[in-house]
């Protein structure tokens, strides 16, 4: 037996994209953490680690300005974002192996969840580190952007697969 | 013998972030190529393309949107881009399998490349349709941000590995 | 008699523009709907009417994503605006005769009304339009852009006579 | 016998919204000049005239500053919209009986026209205007937002008829 | 002996900087007030101001839109800043000798303060202020952009000393 | 004998702001450089100076960042500024006793000057230097932004006085 098509929330009766009215939910605190990684070549990997800190440190400190500061304009680059207040957001990132990890935590006391905040910080945190690497690697791929948690609202706790 | 370590661009003597300065770079007529895989579940895949072209050219055609938007915000949002006046951008899209594959094109006349205007096309349009989706499946993955290919400027045409 | 001259709140003792201070107001739900109307010739109304749904849908949905996103940014736009945090907007489309009528709607709970968030997104959702059709028709006329109905608040309701 | 449609240039062949390639256009000077209306009841017609140059004035100021700071987003705005590097724009304002009447023009050396420049700074110093009065009288009606001229490009010069 | 060396609260425990997170506090009033001096030539101080009302008004009155703009967007503009709901903002200028002396108010109810709302607002407003000038007189100086005092918040009332 | 008065270039006949018109003027290379000075208090400045490069650097670091991301916006924050292209844009600071004396180049080969581009990037360079440090110091003064020298154009070269 099939199992029912899943239904799309941003699609309306004809199949219109629109945004999701939230009027009638709570504020309630909501996070969510999500997860980017940039594949380097060994070579380019251990240039940037071995530059030590303060080398390495403004890349990734430039990253997560990057990323703050696109969390903050979700809802302006996320057509059908709501806009949310921010409690706090913040990037992080460390090294595993020849990639570089990045991750993002968002919180809010707002109708609607943080999810595309924390995803839209971590991407455009990783698209700024490729942009401060491409004279030196062109081929960096950023991989595996994803949510890894999510908590608080109507659909609860969500966590990523391992 | 060990090969000397990459040089990064962006990093000056003190390992201090800063803008490249292209004032002595002539325009030239530049263009990059982008890719954006976005990973959904058999069922989601099966469900947005059994919607037919209404629903899916919706999910698509916004995402195509917030990713044109995006490429005329790139110097915006990172922070040593360069602002540049994009001839073109546009934004496909094709499903391969269970896989959303996003495409862009990007072209200037300018004094530096578009490479990160083609990236933050995709990319932008790949977390619009996360966002679109996500009620359905928060385990979307976003997999395989890369620039497939730039022509122009001093370091002459790059293509990505197959 | 002469009745006393309307005052105009944004303009204080002095007659300098100035926000209106709301920060004695408590939140309220208000909600506003707007009207702009995009008067086409019949043989262009005829064209986009004839392509049918997908052309037409298109040209529509890039409209109203674009005064979904414009009403994201009324505060920025409009300089004595206080920036609100919407709960929904949306955007619609339909023709009457040779005209395609837009209409909006805003909600939001917040300490002052909706009614420029509604205005801005038909008026930017109309020059999308206009945007998309001027290759055909430079003479388009955009007429009409009205608050049709406003809830909440202090001033209540309003409703634009027909 | 029946005119062929005319065919809009920004729906690709699939009939998906797309930019205008403006690649292989060089650049030329450029000008667009637009109007928009706004009709005031007689009685706040009066009020606006009355409170002399200071008031009028600054209502009309702030609206000529919100035009101007609209039309350098127009791209930002305007999904399909190509930014171009205005030399110059501005808004004026008359009064004709109850209504007002502002008019825009915008120029620039570019690959594309300012005709979507001049519109846009009229229909957002139309909606400031709207938002400074809207406290004495939301019935105020913006009509009539139109291309007055627009000269340059391959297409030429366009005149509104009267 | 030793004062212990003051803490940067905006430092994590790595030197890396980072938003305060303000999920735990309780949105409550605040204010803040600034100032920003912008000091001019005696012969273009008196010329700014012999012109009157009209001229001066303009040029004051552009600086307080533009002051009013900047304030809402401060959050885009300061990496580490929260974006805040304004309850009202406003700029306002006096002359003092041949300095034009520019305040701003802002307040809000919200999680953190609005001292850097009241900075922007001034910081722009006299940038402005240097435009508008600039053809005059190159060498004008903004000096002393500064808080006047902030009220609210559990650190409570500042004022500057005189 | 009275010199007759300077005239400012931004208003028109009647007194109103408007943006100059650069449409007859051709791009030329110009470039110029700025400088924010901020007061610490004697403590302050030593605990910044002392916790060495990593903590000093990254206040800079963020500052500098936000530097070169507002220089880029200096068209949208400054209401008569006419966009351009920036070929680069810089922030750097040095300490000078208990003072942090942050400066910028900017340069372009553009219609119109780059001043603005250099005073906003100081500008908020010092206002993101204050938010960061403010938990601390509240009272941190921000003085004498101004110009330092400009280069280019048919006004040629300016230099402030010492």
């Amino acid at each position: 037996m099939k199992k029912p098509a899943p239904t799309l929330s941003h699609l309306d009766a004809e199949g219109r994209p629109g945004m999701v009215d939230v009027g009638s939910k709570s504020p309630t605190a909501r996070t969510a953490r999500a997860e980017a990684i940039v594949d380097f070549t060994p070579a380019l990997a251990r240039a940037l680690r071995r530059t030590g800190r303060s080398a390495k440190g403004n890349v990734l400190d430039t990253a997560r300005v990057a990323g703050v500061l696109a969390a903050k304009k979700t809802a302006e680059l996320i057509p059908l974002c709501h806009s949310l207040p921010l409690d706090h957001v913040d990037v992080q990132g460390h090294w595993k192996g020849s990639s570089l990890v990045l991750t993002s935590t968002a919180s809010c006391r707002g109708a609607t969840g943080v999810e595309m905040e924390a995803l839209t910080a971590v991407g455009l945190a990783a698209l700024t580190v490729y942009d401060m690497c491409k004279a030196v690697d062109k081929g960096l791929v950023i991989r595996a952007i994803r949510l890894l948690e999510k908590t608080g609202g109507k659909s609860g706790t969500f966590r990523a697969e391992k």
